[in-house]
This record gives C-alpha cells, structure tokens and sequence, in this order.
C-alpha cells in the first residue's frame, strides 16, 4: 500500500476566507467533529479503490491522520500517511483537494451554523431551510441557470452490462445539454458521469456539472468518483434524500438493491402526494437483461400502491439514445412549469414532503413489527411505511445498527397484508437471486433479516 | 420635485438567493428593521442632492414607500414616490438599484445572523469577528489580491479647491493602481474617487474598487455618492471605523470639521499602541490653502500628544502627484510586511483596538465632564479621551441627541489639562473661523456647545 | 519640458505574433513608414497637451526618437526622450502605451497586406472593403453585440458652455447604455466620452467603447484623449470618413467650424442618396447660447438643399437629457431595422456611399473654381460638390497645402448660384464672427481665404 | 444509413466577420476549391464510423451535398444528406459544428492568402512563414502559455491492448497539466485523447486543449475524433509534418506501419541536424507486448544511423506513468531553454528543417530508385533520404498515385548499402508479420509493393 508520510495543502477557495473565531473553533475541536472530517478525508482520498468496506479501509490506514492548521491568512491542511492514488508525482491531484476542502467546509458550516445553534428538535420547513442553507453554502444552488440536472439512482455492485448501459445513458444525456447528480460512489452512480463528460466534451460544453451528495455515514464505503466536480455531505441520510428530490430536474432509476427500492418508495411516497402531482419525472431504465428485474418492480408496485402507479413513472429497457431523449423532453416539461409558476429553478420549494419521510427512521424490532403495511392507507402514505420497511432492510443487512439488532433478537418480523407481503418476498427473492443483496462470505447460503409474517 | 409614483425592481445578485425563512423574516417586519430600511433606500436614492438635512429629505418623502415583496424565486421591492434622479427613462439606475440591495442586504445580514443571536454584550474578539463576518457577507474582503486600498477621511462640506485638490490626489492613485475607499458622501469623499475613475481608465483598470462604508445614522446626510461601486452599511459608528481601519492598506486624511479630528483621533490612538508600530501609514494633505488649518492642528496634536506624535504621519501640502508617490510607497511597505509576516492582505487582524475604541460613547454632560484630559495618561489612552470630547462636540453640533442633551443642559463643559485645553480652543475657534463647523441658520453667530474649563 | 530620456515597452497584446517576416519587414523600414509611424507616436505621448500646432511638437521633440526592436517572441519598442507627462513614476501608462501599439498595428497592416499588395486604384467596393479590413484587423468590428454606438461630431476649440453640454450629452448616452465614437481629439471629441464614462459607471458598465478614429494627417493636432479606449489609424480622411458611418448606429453635430460643416455635407450627401433613407439618424446638439448657430446652419442647408433637408435631421438646443432620449430612440429604430433585413450590426454594408465622397479632393485653385454649385443637380450630388467647397476652405485654412496655395494664387474663387453662395457667405459670416475659424495672430483682421463670385 | 436530408448551421465564432469579398469569393467557386470542401466535411460529419477507406464513404454519401450560402450578416451551411451520427435530435453536435467551420476557416484562408497571392515556389522561409500564418488564423498559437503540447504518433489500426496503453499515457500526461495534438484520427491518435480529458477532469483543468492537425488527403480516412476541440487543415503532408514539430514541446511515438516510421526519420533527420541539439524530447512507448518492435525499429535505426541515434530518444516499455513523469520532465527542460533564450513558446522558430523535408516527395520509381541510401552521407541527410523512401512504401501500400505507379511498373526498387537493406528488409518483415501493413482482401498473401536490391 503507497503511502505519503507527509503531504500539507492549501485551500483552493472558499475556505481561505474563515474568520479567526471559526478557524479556532475548528482546530480547537480534537473531538467528534474531527473524527467526523478524519474519516471523510479517508473515504475522499481513498478514491477509485475497489474496496467499499469502510471497517477495512479503516485498518489500512490506521495511522492516517489529518490536520487543521491554523495560519495567519486562512487555514492549511497537514496530512500523515495518505492513500498513494490521490497523488500525482507528490502534488495532489485538485479534484481530491477540491474535495477534502468541500467536506471541510459543509462540516464546519453543519456545525456551527445548524447544530451549533439549534436548541429544539426541528420543524418540517425548518428541516428544508437547513437543507437549502446547506446546499446554498456548497454553492450548489445557482441562480438564473436553466433546469437541467438529472439526478441518477441505482446500485454501486452492479454486472458490467449495467454499467456499460448507464455510462450510455449519461452519454446521451451529455449530448443532450443535461448535468448529473449521483450519490457519487461508483457503478450506477459512476456511469452517468463518464458518460455524461464524453457528451459534454462533444458538444464542448466545459461547465458541465457532475455533483455527488453524500453524508458521513455513507462515504467511507463509496468514495467520491474522481469525476464529480461538486460535492456535498449532507448530515444525515433524509437530509441527502430531500436534497436529491429538491435540486433534481428528472430522476432516472437504474437496477439496484434494496437501497435502491428505498429510494423509490421514498420518492413515490413525494409523487402520489396530493400537491406534486407532476413536477418531478421519473423513469427506470436498464439495459435488456434487466427486463425481469423491472417486471418483478412493477408488479410489486402496482400490488403495493395500486395500477394508478404506473401514471408516475416510465419504463424503458434497452433504449439508452431513448430515456436521453425522454429525460430532455420531461426536463423542459419542468422548465415550463417553473416559468409559468414563478418557481425557482434552483430548488424545488413547492414540493411537499411529509414529515414521516423527513424525520429519521430507527430500525428496532419494534418499530419494524409498528410499521402499518396495510391497503387502506392512503397511496403515499402507504409508500412511506414500505419506505421504512426497505430503510430496516438495508440496515440489517449493511449497517452496524442493524446487523446488531438482528444478531441480538433475530430477523426483524414485517406484518401486513397478505398480498402485499406475498409480492414482498418475490421482490426480495428475485433480488437475493439476482445478487443484488450485500452477501456474507459464503454466497449462496442467504440469512434474510426479516420475516414477512 | 420629480417622484416616480410607482416601480418594481429585481434583486440583481446575491440578494436572489434567500431561503423562505429569511424572506419570510424580513417581509414580516414592518417595525423598527423596516423603517431602518426603508431611511436607507430614501437616502440612497436621494443621490446626488445638494441636501444633506435628514429631517428635511424625511419631509419632502414623507410619501415614499417601499416594499419587500416575496417571490417564488426570491423577493423583489415595490417602490411608491421615489425621488426620480435615480430613474433614467423610467428605469432605475443600476448602480443604485445595487446599492439598495446592499443596504437590504446588511441589514438583513446583521439582524438574522448578529444581532437576532447574541444574547450577552459582545467581547472586543466578537466584535471584530463582526466586522469581519459583515464585510465578508458583502463580498468586500476578498482574497488574492494585493493590497491597494487607500482609505480617504475628510469634510464632505469642502470648498472648491480642497475639492479639486482631493480629486487630483484620487487621479494620482489611480494613476497608481490604487482603490479607494470612504464614508461615501460628497465633498472630500467623492473627490478621490472621481478623480481614480479616471487614473484607472487611462491605465485600463477595469476593475476599480470604489467603496463606500457608510452607517444608518449617517447615509440620510451622506448619500453614497454615484460612482461608489461597492457599499456596505455597517451597524453603528464604531464598526464602520474598525470596518475602515482594518481594510486600509494606507489612510490620507483631507481637511475637515471635528468629525475629521475624532477620526484622526482614532486612529492615532490605534497607531500609537505599541503594538501597532508602521502598520497602517497614514498622510494629511490638502491644497496650498490649508497649509494654516495644518499647522494648527499640528500644534494641537503635538501639545497633546507630545512632538513624537509626528512619527506617526506625514504631512504633504500642495502636491497631489508627491501624495500618489507617498501612498504608493506606503501602500508597498505594508505589502512587503505583510507578506513577510503571512499576514491577511484583506483584513488587518493583527491591529490592536483598544476596547475604549470599539464602545459607543454616549456624549451626556456627565460623560464628558468624566472625561480624563490629562497629559499623565500613556498617549494612547490619552488619544482615545480625545477622540470622545471630539464625538460629543460631533453630537452637539449636529445629531439629534446631542443637540437635544445641549438644549436642556447647556454647553457641554470639559475640563482637563490647561495647555491642552488652550490648544483645542485654538483648533475649534479655527474650524469656526473657517466655517468647517455646521452652522445654524445666522451664520456668523456661532453658539457653540462647549465650554473649556 | 520633462522628457523621459530612454525607455523601452512591450506590446500588451495583438502585436506579440507578428510572424518574423513581418517583424523584419518592420524593422528594415527606416524611411517613409518609419516617419509616419514615429510622427504618430510622438502626437499620442503628447496626450492631455494644450498645443494643437503640429509642427510646434515637432520642433519641441526633435530629439524624440521610436525604435522597433525585434526579439525572439515579438518586439519592443525603445523610445527616447519622450513627452514626460505619458508617464507614471517613469512607466509608460498603460492606455497610452495600447495606443502606440495599436498605431504600429494599423500602420503596418496598412501597408502590408493593403498597399503593399495593390496595384491599381481600388473600385469603390474595393475601398469599403479595405476599411472594413482595416477595422477588423483592429478588432473594432465586434459581432454578437446589438448596436449602441453614437458618433460624435463638431469642433475640437469650442467654449466652455459648449464642452460642458457636451459632456452633459455624453452623460445621457452613457446612462442609456450608448458608447462612444469621435475623431479622438479635445473639444466636443472628449467631451461626449468624459460623460458617458460617468453615465456608464453609474450603470455599472465595465466594457463601455469609447472609439477614437484618427488619421495620420490629423492626428498630431488632435492627439488620441485619454479616454479613449479604442484607437484606430485609417489611412486617409475619405477612409476616416467611411469608417464613422459605416461603424454609426446613430450620429449627433455639435457646433464647430468648416471642418464641421464639411463632415455634415459628407453625411447629408449619403442621407439623401434614394438608397440610403433612414438609415442612420443624424442630430444636431447644442446649449442655448447655441440657437443663433443652428438657425444659420439650417438656413444654408435649406437654401442649398431644399427644405425637404430638414427631413434627414432633427436639432435639439439645449436639453441634454432630450438628445439622449432622442439617440437611444433612434438607435434602437435602426436595431430593428438592422434585425428585420438581416443585416450586420457591426459594420453598415448596405449603406451607399458615392464614388466622389470616396475619392480625395485636392484643393487647387481649378478644382476649386470647377466644382458645380448648381441647384439643378440632384440633392445628393450638390451637397457632395458643396462638401468640397467646404473642404477647400478647411485645406486654405489650416492645411500645410491649402495655406500655401492660396499664398501664391490668393484666394479661392467660388462661384455658383447666386442665393446659394450668399447663403454659404452668411454662414462663414457666422463663424468669422463666433471665432470658430481658425485664425492668425492678429484676431479680428480675418482674412477669408476664398472669395464667393 | 441514417442521413439528415436538410439542414442548415449558423457559424459558430470567427468566420462572422467575411468581408463581402470574401463571402463571394467563397461562394462563387464551385469548382476544386469546393471539392476539397465538401470532401473534408464529408469527413468531418462521418465522425466514428469505423470505416476508414474513403473511397467507400464518398460512394455511400454520393448524394451528400454543402452549399455556403451567403448571409447579410455573414454566412451560413447548408447541407444535404449528411451522416445522422452527426446529429442529436436534429441538431448537428456542437463539435462537429467547430470543426465543419474550422476546415472552411483553413481552406479560405489558405486559398485566399497564400496560394492566392503566391506567384513562385516558396522559399524555405516562406514556407515557414506560411505554416505559421495558417495556425496563427486558426488561433492555434496562442501568447503567454507555457510550453505543454505534446504531440503524440503512431498507428491507426492497433490491437486494444496498445490502445489501451495509448490512453493510459494520456491520463497520466492529463494529470500532469499537459495537453495532446495528434493527427486527429482513431487509435494512437484517439487514446491519449481521451486519456488525457479524464486526467485533466481530475486536475479540473478545464482549457485543455486536444489538437488535431489534419490534411486533405488523410481527413477522409483519418476522420477527427470527437475529442478534438481544435482542428486545423494544413494544405499538405509536409506542412502538416512541419506545423507537428514546430508546435510540440515532447514528441511520444507508439507502435505504427510504415507511416509511422516515416514520421520517426523526419524527426530524427530534423534532431541530427547539428543546429537542433535537444531541443525537442522524444519517447518511444508501447506495452510490453511491443517490446519486439522497438527492438527492431532500435536495430534498424542504429544500422543506419549509427548508435548515437539512441541519443535523441529515450525508450519506455510498459511503464504509463514513467512515460508521463519523462514526458513532464523534458517539457520542463523545453520550457527553461526557451525562457533563457528568449524563444517563443508558441512557435520554435529556431528549430532548422532542411529544404529536402519541406518539398514534397514524388514516389515514381525513378525517384524512388535515384534515393542516396548510403551510409557516407550526414546522418541527417541519410534520415532525410530513409524518409523519403518510407514515403513511398506508404503510398505504394495505401495512396492512389502510389498503387497506380506499382501497378504499371512492378515494385519499386530501392538500392543501397547491404547491411542498411538487410535491416529495413526486417523491419519490413516484422511488421508485416505483426500486421502493421495495410493488407488487401486476402490477408497472409501481402504482395511487398518493392524490392531491396
């Protein structure tokens, strides 16, 4: 393993202008929010490694350390033992330094600006100030800018089929004038961008925009592709998703896991309310051999939250130049309603999310065994308790919280309707057969953490 | 008097940018922050006036009105009977639709992020982290560029050849390469920028800075004037003289009233801590005619102050192209300085400011009776006494509450030091003889608002 | 006399690529190109001088040398003993330095690929086509940017009130977003560019043109005005001429002497040709003490041309406010005549402009004595005899060969119809009396240089 | 074969601003200079079609048609039947918009300025002067940027695994801020390409140039890459040759045919010049699978050559980032000796190219027989006479005139020194065997189009 015993960085921009109280506060602060900004440095400098197991990369590079280093003009960075990769003949690359200084900054910003100062628990439109005040401070909201991100979802193991199909998405979407938006790790969140550059380069487009959003929980194991040019950690996993769903233009699913269905589901929960009815597209898209796998999506969908869901999304198989050519044309259906309405571009303020989407979900058996999985609720409400159900999924599957849960009390139990647990599990199995669920190391041999009752 | 009955305007930057909470905020107030408002936007669109009467702009307005009114995208201003120099072809003019944006801008600024959150007095660090936060909020610090910013003081009532004489001195600057920044009224203040206007175009500056720095209690007598390019209001006073301080990179000081000597006073209080040893150079110069208004004020500072005061500025009389030269050198000196000790070209964090400096005083008879005039005193300390009999004069002569204080007690009576007060009689009795003091309607019978003891 | 006894420069941009062909073609040259090129040099570091005698300057610089001086990547320029005042703590300012690279420029395009290339007289589409390329070479033309530019005609030794209303217009054209072009001397040449640049400041305009288009005749008695930020050498008056009109989106007169006159025949000539209807607003500009001015001029202008004259031109007498109005009017009226037929925006090529404006007229006394001044003739075609006649008197006048023709011959005998040349007697009358022709040194015993027959 | 039947593009920058005698040259010549045109745009439009045999892609395109037609304002394309991959929705790609206008700009230019105009043959100078002049109206020099163009050559048709290598390099030139030119094709001309825009995305680096230096007759099978984002057409190979070597700083050379190894003799002939001592790197690099290959080509060289030919070059195997690092490291040792001589970087005017290498080469046998292959000439003179029988094996294998004057007359026959023929026979051999000679239908059966005598 390469690595730079010493390296130490200036700011690139936006940093360089911190008043003395803030450089103090930060460099004074040895405690959480330093472990908070040393692993996310890790996870940003560990780029384009093919590891994504975070507990992993942490060992390698336990003596790894970073540090904020006050100076008369702004502040430096001085770093001990860095992964190899992100430098180039000892300078490191600017990408990566570009990153290190934005996760430094939405920290510092998250810290001293929201939690710093908050006292109570959160209201709804206070929960969406601080997501827009966030974002706003990453520079990530501009004004006067045409409607034109595409915000791609989809899993980060994905066959090379997928992954060739996505890059061809992006591509066409580049050609097309049209920025990407991912969770910035790499397979379905890496494709677009690549693609999306050769686009852009050919219609010699130079400010085009591949933005990754991330939060700490989540970095670690996908590092930021080297082709994002705008990153973001957002605090915690909703605040990411109400940032996805707010900035985007049009959303395009690819394959995925359960974490992909999860964002579905929260994502339809926001389409069939009421009030959105329309503003935000949404298409899934794979290349032909994934025809089952949507087949096996829809009918649980339809099952789900009735045929009527179909109305909110389109599926194109097979097609890349196509869902290019549909995202373009659902983009201006956007443009011409936030022009008709006087609604900004930049930040989708008129969609309505419900609280119960907002506030975090803590995956206990109890709260799995609470969830209402029942037809008579309303459509959307209905897709946030699934919702939940698929966020305790992915953690009893992936995350700390939720392995231990399982380990303690055994596989979580989901009741509710028969049907619709029937077309649960079929969804579910397809996906374990499909190896499309984060596995142990024997394969095959697939615990699942629930139960449908 | 030309108004125009009504017009609506677009913010054109950074303004566009407020989250719902903050237009919420500010279109709710229709209080004490909407009045502070909306006597900033009058003055600011009272340009170029002759009048620098408050209370009679106040009159002739008494109609206007102006309006938050948000917008999906952002907020805009409706404005009813505005004063119609401002207006060309019924559309404002752009350098003042800016400036009403910046005066929004701050005032929104201080109240949200400073004053809406303190709780306790703020300590000497806070409030220079104020200033700081202020300045950096406008976009008026700015990093990566060398220091060029000459900070112009002096009388806004001038005659014509003080004028002409600051207004030649602002072309050598700009000749020079050097910005300029001021209390952004006439007179003295609009002189040095006129005059770099033209420096920076025979140079083919594009980019000349022209800032304003003015307060609420003084932008209704000071309109900014039309050519400043950069505005900011700060909160009070004392702010907008550490604002100006710690910006300048050089200070030259034009003939003016007492409001010119407290701020000489100021700053020699500042330059003569011992800490601050040849940090902000600092010139006195003026036309041939003032050469007895210097002498005069020589003698008083060196009475008070001891002959050693002279080492802390120079004095150049009836050389415009010599003061370019100085200022250039000066300018280049705390360049090189800078630089060796890493420090911040665009805020000068490592001057010391007494915290006497940085409180308001409240000029009551009973706090200028306290004031310590004594020769005993280290000169600094000595200096900042100085600078507060001078803001109380200030006060008598023109503000609201001074001129109140003075009607019901009487002259305000100061006692010290006998030369000393001999010395500041003689440099009044010469402000009035040269009618550099605001007189009442019966010029000639001067009533003034002190007494020596 | 301050002179700067050796300096060299670098060119600031175009110049840096001369192949070396063309950088020893200009380096060899050492005979007539050289002397037209050091003679323009000198006129333009004499910039801001009072003295409009050329040969004065000449003699006063006679130790004033230019060298071109080839290097590895370009050239330099070595001068010695150059006027002082081009100078700032001994380097050359920068707008000064532009203009002498952009004299190299035109002159050595000139006669590289225009005359050096030439063999026969051009056709008339072969002149306009040499001065576009001209104006092109010297990145005058601009496409992409609507039009705005206003030239500004009328007499460079005018009094005070006069320069001040010029100024005052130049105000109101910047304020509408108006640039600049004149003939970049003093007078009503600087006036309207000190005010636009006021007006566009206040606009906020940072790439506001203020054009001056010299000729090498004219150009040591009219050195380029600081202001000018765009300098172009055309290669004779006729071509200086073309130039203005084929650049003008609109036109405005201010008083002046023959010269002036001439320059309106020139204009009236075009305007009245069938083709050319209303296709560039004219307007005639003065302060009140101007009225007397105007009505003799439009008197003489309709006597000779009819009073359908007044048809091509709209006079406004004091109001600059109204002039500006006026100007940006028509401007944009000929913006969209420009859209509809699909017409450039940057260079007038529909307008047609007569073989004799095209042609150089040289004042002999026969040329002078056979020019027709008959109201038989078409309107277009009198006025081009009359600007002739006009032209001879400004040659008898001030020109080197004029003076001295009619030092050996007398004066001009003019002879026409008899109302026509009494009108054209009252109008010099006029200016005799108004001091705007240029006289000896004895003032008052005028001594006319032609005689009406 | 999807075709668009009709479309019309608007200029996209420079070629805006024809003068009306230009625009009617241009449009009024229907005969070879439209030819050359429409062939190159035919070209251009065939963007990534695998085909590279241009007679086929004119018989596919027959009914192709462009026709420039002249607009008040400038001037416009229309086309007829172009190639649909040129297109997204029915809007021509941005890219192959700039370059359809780029091969307009050349051969305007060129037909207008220099063929045009130039009565006899041109000198050495002249022709210099000429390539110079071309690329100086393609902005392709630019002022003021330090030295970073590395030109990359090698074959077309190469097996992935050198493709792969090809890009590799060009990543790691990207990521050390270095920009490519090549001659604009597929293979080793496409992969440092596209290598180097992911590179330069990592350093953010946003100006980075890929230049593709063309000519009319190697466009058609050599069509420009969609990552070029500046292309110029020289008239002829050997100014296409001379505009490579004077705009490089580093020169890398992957595996080819004979072209190649043509390139590689024009290179070395110019490096063994004793004027020219290291004054341009050169690298040679493959994949270890073309470890062979240089070991012949070394041999080879040194036969002929002499040993010390292993002075002007440096051999890289297998290694990308060494190539990178090496290749950084002489543009380096470039950048200091132009700084310290004063030379362009934009431009190596120094650099002596021997008349022999300027002149076009006729491949008849005659002249291919008359070649002095003797190892008693200059080392330079022997690469110079290598060369020109390299270029007759090319045409012989790949061009008309060269196939025609095999077909008539048998092989060619070149003769010389015995060991010198033994080695260019192995050399021949081996590439033969590796595949690197263009093959007719019925490969293994390569009919050599010469005889070693």
């Amino acid at each position: 393993m390469h690595k730079i015993p010493h390296t130490v960085i200036n700011p690139i921009s936006s940093l360089n202008l911190l008043s003395q109280v803030e450089i103090e506060g930060l460099t004074a602060s040895r405690g959480e929010l330093y472990t908070l900004f040393r692993n996310c440095a890790l996870a940003i400098l560990n780029t384009d490694s093919s590891k994504d197991d975070a507990a992993e990369i942490y060992a390698d590079y336990s003596d790894f350390d970073i540090r904020v280093v006050p100076q008369p003009r702004g502040l430096r960075l001085e770093l001990f033992n860095a992964p190899g990769q992100s430098f180039v003949d000892g300078r490191m690359i600017r990408g990566i330094r570009e990153h290190l200084f934005s996760a430094l900054r939405d920290i510092v910003y998250t810290d001293f600006k929201i939690t710093g100062v908050q006292r109570q628990p959160l209201s709804p439109e206070q929960i969406t100030n601080t997501v827009f005040r966030i974002l706003r401070n990453a520079n990530l909201v501009q004004p006067g800018v045409p409607p034109k991100l595409v915000v791609c979802w989809g899993g980060h193991a994905i066959p090379r089929e997928e992954y060739d199909f996505a890059k061809q998405v992006g591509y066409e979407l580049g050609l097309r004038g049209l920025d990407i938006g991912t969770g910035c790790g790499i397979g379905a969140m890496k494709g677009p961008m690549k693609g999306a550059a050769v686009g852009h380069a050919k219609q010699q487009i130079k400010d085009g925009r591949y933005i990754g959003i991330s939060e700490p929980g989540i970095i670690a194991s996908e590092s930021p592709n080297a082709i994002v040019n705008e990153l973001v950690i957002m605090p915690d996993i909703e605040k990411r998703l109400e940032a996805f769903v707010r900035l985007a233009h049009a959303i395009i699913v690819f394959p995925g896991g359960v974490g992909t269905v999860e964002e579905v589901l929260y994502l339809l929960s926001i389409l069939m309310h009421p009030d959105n009815a329309n503003t935000l597209p949404l298409i899934f898209a794979g290349p032909e051999s994934c025809r089952g796998y949507f087949d096996e999506l829809n009918g649980f969908l339809e099952t789900c939250l009735g045929p009527e869901v179909r109305d909110y999304y389109k599926v194109i198989i097979g097609q890349p130049e196509e869902v290019g050519r549909a995202a373009r044309k659902a983009v201006e259906r956007v443009h011409n309603g936030r022009r008709k309405s006087g609604q900004a571009y930049y930040f989708n303020w008129a969609l309505q999310i419900d609280p119960s989407l907002q506030e975090p979900f803590l995956p206990t058996h109890q709260n799995m065994a609470g969830l209402n999985l029942s037809p008579d609720l309303p459509r959307d409400a209905l897709a946030s308790q699934l919702r939940r159900a698929f966020s305790g999924l992915v953690a009893g599957n992936v995350k700390a919280f939720g392995i231990e849960q399982v380990r303690q009390h055994g596989p979580y139990r989901l009741q509710g309707d028969r049907r619709l647990m029937q077309s649960m599990d079929g969804l579910l199995r397809m996906m374990v057969r499909e190896n499309r669920m984060k596995l142990g190391e024997c394969a095959g041999s697939y615990q699942p953490c629930y139960e449908l009752v």
